[in-house]
Parts: C-alpha cells; sequence; structure tokens
C-alpha cells in the first residue's frame, strides 16, 4: 500500500494539503497502553507550522481528532487507531498558476503524469510537506512507548547550508539570509537511538536500514541517508572501519566503536543506531524560475508567492524521530516471536 | 519475508555461503520472454569470485541451474522462476575459530544473538556476500527485460579508497596496496538508468526512492545512498539545486538538470535515475584485530585466515546494477494499471 | 494488516461502533473516474439499519464525510480515498452487563483475552457488523468502476432459516418469526459476476477463490464460503461436475456448464464468478442465555437488551457484493501488468 | 506473492510437475529447533503417491533434498529453510494432446489464457497436485513444532462420493467404483486443531478464518470450506448455535458446545478449532469428453490416458493438516508480540 508502511506496527497516512482533513491509521499498538496526550500534543508542536520565525506562516493548531482505537484518557483500546487533523487555513487561491506551470523541485509534473492531471494541485496536494504531521501523531506515540522500554530517540541538525553542527544562532543565521535572498537552504539530520536491544532485526531486505530507509525516503525532500560513518567510512580502511569487541566494565559485550552505526547484517548490536537524513533545499523560492505551461506546451517562467519554509530542517527533526520511532517499534514488537516461537 | 522483495516482480533469496546451494525464486516475469541464457552467464561473471587478482581466490563458477520457470530455451513459462547455485569450493575449516570470536565489522556477533548461535557462521552463513550471485540472476534476467523496453542501466566506480573517478588502474592500485598491508578498502557505485518512463512510481512509502532502499540496503556492506546530488544537495540553495523545466527541442518536456537524480515525489521525471551507494570496507582484514571469547566472555584477539576481497566495490557492480533493474521493472510491470485500470 | 486487505486497490476499515467515526481508506483507485455520489448513498442505503422492520432499529443515515482523494463532484484525485461516517444514534448504556458477561456468539470472550479487557465492548466495539459500512464505500465506488468495465455483480439470498430461495414474503416470515420467538436466523446469500474476463488470477495462494475468501471472512457471520457447486460437487462424479468446453455460436470459448463457478486454478474462465456464503443466525438474540461472569469467575445467565436484527442477511447482501466488487476490480487492475510487462 | 502465504512463519512454493524439481522455501522457523527427519518422511509419505491401489501409479519417493536453513541432523539454522524433490517418474508424452485440447475441470484453458500458452502443460503444470508436496514439508516441520507446544491437529474424511463418516472399506469402496466407471469422486475433509490457545488471532482480514481460507483454497481441487457448523449453522436458530460459556470443573473457561469451531471474531476461542473442506471430483477421468481444439478453434473430445487419481480426498489429508499447522504456527509466533510489545 503505498501510504502504508510497518509489519507489527503498521501506519497509514492520508490526505491533501488543502483538502477537508489529513490523517493516520495505525494497527497493532498494544491495547491498554495509556499515551499521554499532553506530551503528545507538545511533540506535535515541534513540527507545527506558524511557531517560529523561521517557517512558514501558515498557522495550523494540528490538533489531533481521535476517531478510533484510543478512549478520551489515553488508554488504546486495540483497535486500529485513527486520528485525523482538520485543514483550515488554506490560502488555496495561492495555487492557481501552478496548475499549468510545475514548479521546479517539486512534484507538481511527475504527479500531473502519474495522475493524469487529477491530483489535486494545492499545497502540494498529497505530496505535500503538511502530509508529516499525522506521521508525527504515529511517531509520537510510538516514543512514548519506547520510552516505556528504556529507548530514547534524538535528532539534531547536523548541517546547515553547508555549515557542520549549527547551533541555534548559526541555524538562524543561514536560514535568515536564505529567506533574505529570497532562496532557500537544505541541511542533513542526525538521528541517535540508544537503548534499542541487541539482537534485533533480520538479515538482507527486510532488516533494520531496509525498513528504515523505507520509511525515511518517505519524508519529502529527503535525498539521502546513511548509516554510522556512512560515505564517510568507504573513504576509511577496514582497520579503521571495523569495530573491535570487548567486554565492558560492567560485563556486556560491546563495541569500542561504533562506525556502524549500530547495526551490522540488518541486525542490531547494542550500540546507539545512528544515521544522518539529507534534506534538499526546499523547492520553494521566491525567486522568478523557469518553467513551462502544460497547457501552452511553452517555455514559461514561474515566480511563488505564498507561505513557504526557507529551510524545512528545523521543522523536520520530530519528523526524522518519528519514521525511526516507528521502525523501532516496529522491531521491538517482533522481538518475542523471535525468541520464543 | 525477510528474504523478499517486490510487488510485482517478486524475488526471494536464499541459502547459506557454505551450505548445499544457493538460489533465487522469482515471480511475476511475463510468460513467453526468451532469456539469452548466454548473455545472462556473462553478466554473472562478472560478479563471480576467482576471476581478478583483485578479488577473492574462491573459485565457484556460479553457473545456475534452473529448476522451475524456464524451458531449456530461455523461455519463461510464468512459472515461479527457481534457480540454484551449488556451492563447491568451501574452505569450511577457515571458519572454526570465528564460531567463538565474531569478527569486528561482520554479522557473526549480532547473527549470534538473533539466531541464539544456531545459525551457520561458516562463510557468514546467510549474511555471506555469496548471496548476491542469486541476485543477479534475478537481475540480469531483469535488465534484458529492461533493455527490451529501453531501460538501459550502467554501474561505475565513483570513489575507491577516498579517490574520485578513479581508472581501472586507480582502482587496482588503491585496492593491491590495501591488500599489501593486510587492510581493506571500501569506495562508491554510481548507477544510472537512462530510459526510464516519466510518471511512474508513488507518493510516499512506496515509491522508487523507498523500494529501490530497501533492496539497495540489503547488499552486504551497503551504509549509505543519496539520490541525484543527495548529500551535496543539501549545500546547495534551491535556486542552484531546483531543476528547471524546458520544452526540449524533440519537442519533449525535460528538466535542464538532472540534480534530483530523475525522481520527485517519489515519480520519475523521465531523466535518468541516478543514485550513489556507499560501501564499507571489507571488514576481513589479514591484521590481527581486537574481539571477544563468547564462550569464555573475555577479550582476545583474532587473526582472519582465509581468501576475502580486500575491497568489494568492483564485484558489486553487477549487484547494484541488479538491485536497480529489479525496482525499475518492478514499476514497469505497475505502468499497465496505473494508466488504465 | 489486519483491517487491510487488496494489492493494487487496497481497502482499510477502522473505527468502533461507539467510539466517534468509523471509515476506511482505499488507495490504488484511478485517478480522473467520476464517483456517482447520489448512486453511491443508494447502495449504500441498502445496509444501512433502520429502514425496514426487520431489522435493527437503530437509525443511522450512514452518509460518507470524505476527507480526502475526491472532489466535491465525485472526480478521484488519485490520492488514498478516505471517508467516515459518524456514529450518532449510539444506547451505549445496553451494554455495560456484558463488559463483565460475554455475550455467546460473539467476539466478546475472545476479544477480551485478545485485547486484556481493553478493547471498546459497546456496540460489539471493532467486531461490530456496522464496520460493513466503510466496507460498502469502498465496494460502491468498486462497483461504478467495474460496471464502466462491464462487470456486474448481484447478491441475493437462496437461503434463509433453511427455506431455499426464499422471496421477499416467505424471508420476511421467517425472520418475523423467529423474532417473535426472542431468536434469531441465518441464511446463505449467494453472488454472481458476470461479465469478468476469462485469464485472470493466479495459481495457488493469491489466486481468485483465496482473495475473495479472505475479504469474504472478514464479514462478521460468514461461517461458510464455497464456488460454484461447491460442497454439492463434492457428492458428483468428475464426469457430471467437469464443464465441458465448446465453441459459442458467437465464436468464442466457454463452458457449456459452470459447475466451477467460472474459476479454475485460481483463474477466471470467463463465465460467470459464483460463489455462496454462509452467514450464521445474528447471536443477539432476546432470550435468556448462559454465560460466565469473568470478574466473579462463576456461571451466570444474560439477557441482552438493546437493538438488534434478528437476521442479518438481508442486509449483508450489499457487503457481500462489495467484498467481491473490490477483489475483482483488484484483479483487473493487475490485468495490464500480466499481459504487456 | 502468488506462491507465497504467511505473515511470521512465510511459505513459498515453487515448481512444475514435470519440470527438474519442486520445492519451498520457509522463513521464521525457530533457530535451534530440531526437526525430526524421520517422522517428516513418514509424514510426507502419507502424501506420496504410489503408495496405495486407490491412487496414482505414478511413483515418487517425495524425499526432499535440503540445500539451506538445516543441519544434517535437523537442526534449525534460522536462515530460510529450502528443501526440493527432484521430479523422477515423468511420463511427458502423456500429454501431447492436451496441449491444445483443454481438459475440462482443468487449468489448461485458464493457463493457457493467463500465461498466452507459454506455461508448461505437462502435468498440470505449476497447477498440479504435486505441488502440494513441499507444502507438506513445510507443514510437516510446523507439525512438529505445534506438538512440541501442545497442538494436535488432526485430519479425517467426513464424506466421499456422498457417503458421510466412511470407513476405510466404505471409502474404498467408492473409490474403486468410481475408478472401474473411468470416472472420479469427490468428498470432504474435517480437520481438528485441539490445544490451540485462546486468544489469537485478528478481527476482520487478517483473522483464523482469514489466513486459514487463504491457504486451503490454494490446494488444488478445493471448492468449499465451512468453520464449525458452517453451511449447517446458516440453518440453526441462534439459540441453538451460540456456544454458551461455563466455567468448565477444572475452573477454565470453556464453551459448552463448539458450533463456531473455536474461533469467534477472527480469534481462538479455545476449544478446538474445527473447518471442513469440499474437494471436486478429480477432473480426469478415463471417459471420454467434449472439448475443443485451440489451434483449429473447433469442438472436439478428449480421452485423457495417463495414471490418475479417481479420487484425491485420501491423499488430501496431510495436505489439509499441512495448512492448517502452517497457519496455526503463523499465529503462536504472533502471539508474544500481542501480548508483550
Amino acid at each position: 500500500m503505498s501510504n502504508t508502511f510497518g509489519k507489527n506496527i503498521q501506519v497509514q497516512i492520508f490526505g491533501e494539503s488543502h483538502g477537508p482533513a489529513i490523517g493516520c491509521a495505525i494497527d497493532g499498538l498494544p491495547a491498554g497502553f495509556r499515551v499521554d496526550l499532553k506530551a503528545l500534543q507538545c511533540f506535535l508542536d515541534l513540527r507545527a507550522p506558524g511557531h517560529s520565525p523561521l517557517a512558514t506562516q501558515r498557522k495550523e493548531a494540528d490538533r489531533p481528532e481521535f476517531l478510533a482505537g484510543i478512549r478520551e484518557d489515553g488508554t488504546l483500546t486495540g483497535a486500529t487507531l485513527c486520528a485525523i487533523i482538520r485543514n483550515h487555513d488554506q490560502h488555496s487561491t495561492d495555487y492557481e498558476k501552478i496548475q499549468d506551470c510545475p514548479r521546479p523541485g517539486h512534484a507538481d509534473y511527475t504527479a500531473f503524469l502519474r495522475y493524469h492531471g487529477n491530483n489535486d494541485i494545492r499545497g502540494g496536494g498529497m505530496f505535500s510537506g503538511r502530509l508529516t504531521a499525522p506521521l508525527c501523531i504515529a511517531g509520537g506515540i510510538s516514543l512514548q512507548l519506547l520510552e516505556n522500554k528504556g529507548v530514547i530517540i534524538n535528532s539534531s541538525i547536523s548541517e546547515i547550508a553547508g555549515v557542520p553542527n549549527p547551533d541555534d544562532e548559526a541555524t538562524a543565521t543561514a536560514i535568515l539570509k536564505a529567506r533574505d535572498d529570497g532562496d532557500s537552504v537544505g541541511g542533513v539530520v542526525e538521528c541517535t537511538a540508544a537503548g534499542f536491544p541487541a539482537g534485533l532485526g533480520n538479515p538482507r531486505f527486510d532488516g533494520l536500514k531496509n525498513r528504515l530507509a523505507q520509511v525515511i525516503f518517505g519524508i519529502p525532500a529527503v535525498v539521502g541517508l546513511e548509516f554510522g560513518d556512512g560515505f564517510g567510512a568507504a573513504r576509511h580502511r577496514g582497520s579503521e572501519n571495523n569495530d573491535v569487541y570487548e567486554i565492558a566494565t560492567d560485563g556486556t559485550v560491546r563495541t569500542k566503536t561504533n562506525h556502524c552505526g549500530g547495526i551490522l547484517g540488518g541486525i542490531s548490536t547494542g550500540m546507539p543506531i545512528v544515521l544522518r537524513v539529507a534534506f534538499k533545499p526546499t523547492p520553494s523560492i521566491a525567486l522568478e524560475q523557469k518553467t513551462i505551461s502544460l497547457s501552452r506546451h511553452e517555455n514559461t517562467t514561474l515566480k511563488i508567492t505564498g507561505r513557504h519554509d526557507p529551510c524545512i530542517v528545523p521543522r523536520a527533526l520530530p519528523v526524522v524521530t518519528s519514521a525511526v520511532a516507528l521502525v523501532l517499534l516496529d522491531f521491538l514488537s517482533e522481538k518475542q516471536s523471535i525468541a520464543n516461537c
């Protein structure tokens, strides 16, 4: 299913940016767990637009309405959890011209071909970054379940506009400079999951890397993914890159280094899982761009108006966290059958 | 299924490096197509060991024996195609010590945990790079089907041991130097698929990037994947990275540049699909390494003997090509239902 | 995914009988098709409660609210179609006692075990027959797409309370008699799909029978399924049961009889697909029944109050039709890739 | 995947009746379990041809050759288990005429359409009942795992040629009479699984009935399936059909009767799982039958020679047992994640 992922914890995302609502359905959550709804809302606010001068001025509260699977006090019933977020603050008139003139870097043209011009172009329709909001609902619930099991996930910005390990000020400077130029910048998010047990995963096509990659490449604007030292490891020698084993002072087996990012053969080593995700610069820029008119089949130019993030990386942090949380929870749920069938 | 991927063209890989045989089963291939078995063998020889002084000295002919789904003349019957390769030249005694002392950088320790010590450790068992041979059988057949549709896939080395765009001599030099040092090196493979039609793919979790990533991260030693400019795009501005549209001289719509690697919103643009795959250095090195004894639960050292590639990148080329071919063929098979349901 | 089925046309059902809403998400519908929303509502009304003295008195308009994937005029956008139906007329107080005393014949006790007592018991929660309403939304849309391709599906009652081929009067008599006795009756629904092309399907585990069975056994109260002569065929000889081929007067190949119900080897013959579905009598009856108290762990009795169908067979007709429509549309979507890969 | 089923225990069947080999691949079996290979062979012999005057005279030892996933002593390694059976005693010349003249009741014609005449017609190719041999390899291993968990599965003939509950003599009489007439008979197999824990399964489309149905309708010649009283229940009243709960003398909760066949809402009640499977009479009969010539597009007649079972029901017993065993083992493997995520 195009909008679905997961084996034991299965997630479906639906909706269009300027349609009535967006939402998610999640199967396989453990009945009886009580979701902290306030903490969930705090997590969703990290992603929500309109909270920072750095982000799009579209203001959406991003408050989920639960339709099934959860009681008012947050207790899960075992039924498929379904939550929706109504779309309110839509400026659909902003999108009239792009119906005919595909925006460079967006999915307008490929969607036009794929859906024969019937897709809802407003706000990017089903391709909108807004669809990461329901992903964060599912991810935020998973985070709470994982914390309960001692797994802590953290995402941070490891690069903005080519600046490595930027602090908040450097990040803001780079983004505001791009905005002042009518332009946009990209960056890299690093995500670390600590406390994930060793020995979970599978070889080949259904391992930790594979399933993480499936979900992470489902986040709009993601153009690269590496685990551990990743592309850097390709420049090292085996003697540098191999993580040697040792008995730690507490008697546990661990690797001295973690160049592999906590995964070997698709299975967790017990060290933190580390991955980095490359985000391209936001394709919506204020500068005039060349494009074509689909109806007139001729070259033209386009100036995108409307409200857009000059850099989506800060808001992408909870999204990457959510993707990782959902996949790790899925594997944790598999643990018992692996051990005890 | 852990060893399975694909929706319309479904592939399963099975086997252990030093067991009786390895093989693959492929569902969904079009009945009536005639596979050029000689060309398939030539393709398999690109990956087979023992063909170059740069690679492991294990000699396996890698000649598939077909059990079902194909006639002697290569015509596909429509039944699940099953092919196996017998394992012959096994030096299983090489692997006695590592049963107790996991090799750094390999899956020995994670597999020990995952399978409670029951997995076949010889040659890496089910985690062996040897399992890419049946992937190449499936991939080689797919390549022929794709060529028939005008899709041409090519993989090349874009980096060895940190050397960008190495020619054969530079590649050989880097690898032989590592071998002389008892060490190993990694590298990056770039793969380009030209002629793939525009408008194929899906948004979100089942698009071109997602499915390509699932299979590519199923290749042993892969630690990173990027599409188009990938991590480089994260350092560019939107005005540089956006691929503007134009009416080409032949009247078709195309993008002037291809920073996005031929994919937008999970759907093909019609430009070449471009991706790069980072391979870590071979974990098997001749240098002594620290590790632990699982039985004695104490630190120890290990010196790996046996035959190993000081760099698997050259032999990985047909493997990456196969992964890409299988995924693209899968999407091509989806084309008709997309258009005409 | 427990609440999901389909390969090309994928359907997910979610909701609980007395929760805020029930709904469905459908992936893979062809963009650009215009759904006749009035005709869809008429189809939904066939299943809706409160329309007949034979059925439960719970009155729900069953009017879908579309959240995504469809424009106001009914045109499909290609995005996952999501529709919900709000729950209104709930008498949740009716369900207080059964929280502790599982109703015989219902899923109360098995759900209690499966979800550790956390499931929403009101109205049967996620197990309620009410969840067939969103199935009918998906099915009703599929019916229109199939009609457009010349496939006509019809379901009728072939047995009520042991009475074969009952007319409306006989049906009503049998049901009202059961109600007057505080009891309930079951029956058999026969479904025929005419115009489905020959040559669609697959051998073994993914053929027409398999996928039809998966969905049909997902309808509450279904306890049996047979194709063509079914259990009757088991009593015939091969010479009677074999459907011999002939060249029809219009030059097409057909079978003289259709004992096999239009399916051989999991693949359609081109003759009507015929299946029969056995429904058990409604477990909710007015008579006092023995049961247990879960909290006191002792035998007790239960008298179910509230509004219940003395026979769900008449309302099940559009549900069976929907199940068959969705599966056949799924296979029709596969047709092109089969033929032309 | 057309030839695949299962979620945690995943099975793939491949092969063609007169090709080099048939086989299966099984994923998810627990590493470390030791298969009793002798007991497995005894189980396979129940299905193998040539063991009885009632069955086809084709003699195949049906001895599996293991290619991966299992050590010589039967210990599972955790890798995908792959086993093949070589095809030896093939009379392929028997099948020359049917290439042009499809046999009534077989999949010859539908396969011709589906695979455009390229499928291997000999022995029914991929549609052959012979493909149930690898299913029994997988099933036989599952049976041993289930027995280890206290689950016992038994299949018996509940009807032959319309004779209910036949003993061995009545069965033989009915079958031999059909053979003497150059004809064939069908029957019904009843399968009971005792000891399966309560509370396993899922609602709606992924419950016990759905998954059992998917696999059982994958057995050639199956035309009907009912659970518990099945079609009989449709003739009963709710007050008769409901299984009331009671505290048993040993303090456990049980139902007094088992009309529902141990499944409510897709989830096990803890009572034996009971199902019945209708098999049509073998389509291969010695009597002359009408058919068509595909090449000449005209009516003709066909007399099938070769060796065929006049009734496949006795040999189908281990096949039904295998199907049920594999599905139940799959759900047992899910148990832990359900309980403990």
